[in-house]
């Protein structure tokens, strides 16, 4: 008999998912539905901001895989096809097309919820006002394209993460003002203030202005209905844009109201096979992946929400295996972002201070400063590198990088070594490539590592 | 009673060495004789290269830490003193002025061996003739700086490893016609021949001529007794400048003299502090450090000879920990190396083919072709990835990547791996840093370890 596999989201997690199971059950097997609500599949959301900024030809770069590209492969993609609730009873999507408003219902024995994020938009009076735009999907991002204009002058992105960062050198790469208000103490909170602080520095030396402890009120529009600036507590910024880089929160209502069970990162919960948690019969042949759940973070031991492409990618092919007959896991993660501002390359993994303070950790902190290349080597410059290790075990807990020219990417030897669990001085010995236009003698990382050392031995 | 350490050898293993002791044990405890035949200290011999190909502005640039820096900190550095013996019952090593050829003896405490490595000079008629340069020390470098002459207009390296594919650039960056001769099958022998393949064929699409399976005969001297070409088994190659790329061999005359322990890489062997293996008491309070040891290659188990500044400066940290009264280690290597040759990167680390086959492993392995940045990403530019794993327990055991733009520091993710022995289906689920200007969302790490798992399953 063949069995039907519906998958909910056609993005980086449902995609994948679908075609691995593709790839190991035949059509004469395996029915496989992907309802997808927008117009695209297996797009990359991430390379929006390069898009707008110009970096990107257009959204067809952005595609990895296309609809027909995908029904090539044998998967029944519905384009327009928005799922409405999940009966787990009749084992039952209830389906509406968006653009007739038809509804249907869709039986399934495997179910794959793909159903990602929905952005934050903070609750102040203005945010939908026309010239307010978020950059979560392709759509966003040609809307935002076709709304630039030559005569604006002034960008406001309300947000300072790592998605506002990418946009204020979007803006800035359209020849606009740039002002980002984040309400922190630093932009990019994912890293610990005292490294924050580099990035504010070195954004305002590229021109960007970047306002700390904002707190948006408003965003103000002018007699024609459109935004014209954005008021926080303090004053008002001049706006012909405002873009919105406040994040996303895990896309579960599906999820919830099906009562398949949610975490306390608000993710929906699986088992390592990506299996929807928990032994409750009905959720046999239930799998959730991508930014929708929630990830097992390997270093605090705590469960938490981390939406990104990379993960979204390895969850679905995970679900998409175990659907096929073979045998995959999804570890976990140990929090490893990057992100570049300009030349300006930002990355961390593991734990910043404050996570090591919640998990209950006691550690030690170094902060060193070194180049990506041989010091006499043309093109070397400067890079920080902070690293917290546990005290006693010396366990390596977390890693922070701001610099340029390569600094980014070494901050892949800290995640490996946190997922070995390694201690500082296992990092120290580290036989990591060494050549003069790629690294000094003692690569960055590592005298992070000794420094680390010696203020565990002093601690 | 004040102690005297006696170090042999003033380059990157030795004065770590001397300086981590002096860091730990000021002058009251602990006297410090450092010495160095030539008349630099603590410089990079891997920067040559770039010197010689003008990309380094001259030699002072190379030195970390110059003769007077290194007395100021406390040590008695005494160049142009060659150390002509050592006795192990007197404790006392025999020294010899380069200059007046005085002799003089020098007790020790404590001594750290650090004697390098010397270059290897095919056995071939007119090696030594004027116009044939090695590239090992300073002064090697400006000495052929000082014979670059304009109306030169070829250049023959012999040797196409690491040093001679640098040297290669550096001789092209100065305006000659290139040729390398390398003995092997492919250059870069320390890849397998389907990955140096791939050097060969850029290097000859860059302009470098790459001759493979070379057996050099003799350098032909014209009537002025230098260099006019170098013959090899077939045919004769003009040369202007001669260049050895030939490889080092550990400098161990003086331990072995000794009676010191070898071991069969030829290197002096150490224990995991860097003290001179065995339990012979004579032994007791003498150290060995840098390209004259054999280092511990953890994958395949073997002891193995690798000249590397990076191993001799950790190598030499360890020694003087120790020395100086705390406890380091160096706990061995898993063979990491990345190099350049123009825009083109190439990076190793654990075994080959080959080593694998040595070591008696089982394996399979997987190639692939990816991108250092998201596909649509401008400047993604494309690399290929070797991945070799044991077959049943699926570790993985090398890595080996020939790309641009990136390509040669990602193989420190595989050095990593290597260390804390991962399979490679850990290595696909590991959390590397993806934004689209650094990575497509699979690395192509991943990528390799996912084929890599592929052909796991199927073997």
């Amino acid at each position: 008999m063949v069995e039907r596999l519906v998958v909910i989201g056609g993005d980086a997690a449902g995609a994948s998912a679908a075609s691995q199971a593709r790839q190991r059950r035949g059509p004469d097997d395996l029915e496989i539905v992907v309802l997808e609500r927008g117009r695209h599949t297996s797009y990359s959301a991430c390379g929006v901001p390069y898009w707008v900024g110009g970096l990107v030809s257009g959204a067809d770069a952005l595609v990895a895989r296309a609809p027909e590209a995908h029904r090539e492969r044998g998967l029944d993609v519905r384009l327009g096809s928005e799922a409405e609730g999940i009966d787990l009873d009749k084992r039952e999507v209830a389906v509406r097309d968006v653009h007739t408003g038809a509804a249907d219902r869709i039986g399934f024995d495997q179910l794959v919820i793909a159903t990602g994020a929905t952005p934050v938009r903070p609750p102040v009076p203005g945010i939908d006002a026309p010239g307010v735009y978020g950059v979560q999907t392709l759509d966003d991002g040609q809307a935002l394209i076709d709304a630039l204009d030559p005569a604006y002058t002034h960008a406001v992105v309300i947000g300072g993460g790592y998605i506002g960062i990418e946009m204020a050198e979007a803006m800035k790469l359209r020849g606009l003002d740039v002002t980002v208000l984040d309400r922190g103490a630093q932009p990019m909170s994912t890293l610990d203030p005292d490294m924050g602080v580099l990035v504010h520095e070195q954004m305002e030396e590229m021109g960007i202005n970047v306002v700390t402890h904002a707190d948006v009120r408003a965003v103000e529009t002018g007699p024609d209905g459109r935004v014209r600036a954005v008021a926080t507590a303090e004053r008002s910024y001049p706006a012909d844009l405002v873009v919105l880089g406040t994040g996303v929160r895990p896309a579960t209502g599906l999820a919830r109201d099906a009562g398949l069970p949610l975490g306390d990162s608000g993710g929906i919960r699986t088992d390592l096979r990506m299996r929807v948690w928990g032994g409750d019969p009905r959720h046999e042949g239930v799998w959730a992946a991508g930014d929708c759940v929630e990830v097992l973070d390997l270093v605090s031991g705590r469960f938490r929400h981390i939406p990104l492409g990379t993960h979204a990618n390895k969850q679905g092919r995970v679900a998409g295996m175990n659907i096929g007959g073979d045998y995959g896991t999804f570890p976990g993660v140990v929090g490893t972002a990057v992100s570049k501002v300009c030349e300006l390359e930002i990355a961390r993994t593991g734990l910043r201070e404050s996570d090591a303070d919640a998990a209950g950790f006691s550690y030690v902190t170094a902060v060193i400063e070194s180049t990506g290349r041989a010091g006499y080597y043309p093109g070397a410059q400067r890079m920080t590198v902070k690293m917290i290790a546990e005290r006693v075990s010396g366990r390596l807990l977390g890693v922070q990088i701001v610099g340029r020219d390569g600094a980014a990417k070494r901050i892949d030897v800290a995640a490996v070594a946190l997922t070995a669990r390694m201690t500082v001085e296992d990092v120290t010995a580290l036989d990591l490539g060494y050549a003069p236009p790629f690294s000094p003698v003692w690569d960055p990382i590592l005298v992070a590592a000794r420094k680390a050392a010696q203020r565990l031995a002093q601690s």
